[in-house]
């Protein structure tokens, strides 16, 4: 039985971007159907809460602190097959990243939508992965020390391999 | 008393890369000195152990499962400019990246070096976020519950602002 | 009443590539139809007869200064997404560009079309700047004080928010 | 007589990008001293008052309008020679961009510095036309009958051309 | 008569990517209708037996040099419409690369599939090119002399044009 | 001994880029003088005389053939680190590329100059090989047989491995 959406049917014996000797493809998704697809990626950049104060008052303060962290998520997002070598280079309709302060730091939260033959997983993903980057880069010399981390899939739905939600 | 490297004198009191009406720039080095500079960080890929012995087996036996991941990473080194806002463009001299099955999953290792007037923590920071994006990638049909993570600065070395070292 | 083109139905009174709480995203447009789209963009390059002369000659005699902008233009329209952060990632079906010298300089005007569920005036935008960067570029030895202006949007066809039309 | 900036000696009879057959070609400028250099670039996006309140008022209540134009402005810039097609690569030491709201709409300021070979008066002009494209895509909804222009080189410093500054 | 593949009826009188002035362009496909399409190109590196020996040897060994060589092939096939002006940006559905030792050297097949308005021909011969490109940075070191050639159009499916395939 | 250029001294028995385990890398040249260095290569498109007598006319009747390979080939050069996995990004300081008509089709032939840590043979490659590229892409509708070839480094002067001319 094979219900457990971290092990769909049949796919768990081998790694489907690779070939029967092991060589590296871009997988076929010309028999997919188009369809409407959405994926949302979460992560956390952890941050002393003085750093993390510091960001989000800026943002309170007009700055530019977590634009410019929205803007390269989202640029990034329009960049993932240019960046994960066997992804699938798509249109996408949609993208939005959000913001929130919580005890450990800042976490991101991305959303991309698309209408293609191939799910939206790694854009979300690397979206909230540049995004954390970006604001390392702001505020890395006020502390070296941050760490991101918790980047994961939320949320998938839409495509033939059935919808995802990760189980709290 | 300020000889903490995450907190270097003067400088914990505002985000370097936004000015004084909270504007983003890429903040000017012109003035700093050419040196030899060296960053190396680290970050982790969870999943299952079934997931992570079938990526290193693919590389075990000649499958280029870890290769995309090492060639991704590198490519994204160099791109970390383009993508991180105020990153600034660099020569990068050298850039290699590491991987090791460990207990959790995957952990991946990236060193930069550079002969540049800044830092090359964000070009490592990038190559191990985009080499996990690639794992990602390429391991999820089998699992989809993978978190990326523990993405840090472990050493620095070079420059003005002082070497560092993460403590243990 | 509001069927003035520049000003449609319930547009105006906010910026909809900002959210309600002002955060920049990618408006989705998955429920758009795709239909044939085709934008056409002006400009000018203001410089003297001398300089426009030089330029216009050079390729009247098969020298590569037309060509050259005519490449760069046409090169940055399939770029617009990667430039222009709120863009969507467009398949382009046509594009192309004009020059014509005028008592002022050389006026540049660029059409694009594509088949999609949102229009192509960035794209010809783009292309129109994009071209009159590459000029000024390749005149510059020659004239530092030259002057682009005067990009527009001239006509806009397909799509759900009517045709578009300079006026006069 | 050659002391007008705008017509360096020597200078004023041909395209110095096309060789004596017209071919483009990117010049050598490996026997140029490596020499800090500044440029100054302006540019006006025209909008009706009401468009520019809207825009202004955004970046007031913390909206992402200005950031983000600011962000693609900075992005652009570090890829003007991807963009231009004869244009040198160069690492660029600083970039800002500025804003500012006038009677006929905004107006952007750009100022670039470097230490290299050649100077970067099309990272600058580069960096306004993108920040005013990234204002156009974002106010369209709103107003498709903006106007970009007045885009010119305002100062250059450093190089053996000499320096320049535009005449009131 | 013109019933020959590599010379199909009407076209071969003038290039049809420059209009009737000459003017380069991208030209119009939005009235050629969406169908799958595929192509596949060889090419070949050719160095000595020592040389291609150490390469396919570092492959058996597990070393990167061919998967190296594969993943540049697939992204720059992804990066076609961004290197070759009048190509058409496509979203692609399958990229394969292989490589085979022959008494020559290396020879390296890549086959590309899409469902677009227009075929993937310039995107396999891209991939080869990059491919090699890849292997001679690689083996340089070892081998200046190596020599890249045979870069060919090997056959072409879907399309109104009609299929191709070379012939022996 | 091993004062044959092809075979440096000591460097004939592995890949300089995969290390001691077949990993990947972008080589360490932080030891190296930043010195100048150019490079030359040559490649070849076959063609039937009709399509290269099609192709130069073009050029001879101010059509933008050449020019649109020729600026394709210089705008390649400058991204050759994005896309050969391991080359250096380098600031480059003259780019040039010629073509002639010979007996089987068109040569071509592309210089690079830099004054950097490493040569830019892999840059006068890139260029050359693009530019075939263009070239097909906007002959193919009349010959889709062509066949690009001989690309190869013809010579490289400068940095301590020694000067390199093709032997005749």
């Amino acid at each position: 039985m094979s219900t457990d959406p971290q092990s769909p049917k049949g796919k768990g014996t081998r790694l489907t971007h690779l070939d029967e000797k092991g060589a590296a493809h871009m997988v076929d998704v010309s028999q997919k159907p188009v369809t409407t697809r959405k994926a949302t990626a979460k992560g956390l950049i952890e941050m002393t809460a003085a750093t993390r104060d510091l960001v989000m008052a800026s943002a309170l303060k007009k700055g530019d602190a977590l634009a410019t962290a929205r803007i390269a998520g989202i640029m990034a997002a329009k960049r993932t097959a240019d960046l994960v070598p066997l992804c699938h280079p798509l249109s996408l309709s949609a993208i939005r990243i959000d913001f929130e302060a919580c005890a450990e730091g800042i976490e991101m939260t991305a959303t991309v939508s698309t209408c293609e033959r191939t799910g939206v997983e790694m854009e979300a993903l690397t979206a909230v992965s540049v995004a954390a980057l970006t604001l390392y880069d702001m505020a890395k010399a006020v502390e070296r020390s941050m760490r991101i981390g918790q980047i994961r899939l939320v949320s998938k739905e839409g495509g033939a391999s059935g919808d995802y939600h990760e189980t709290a």
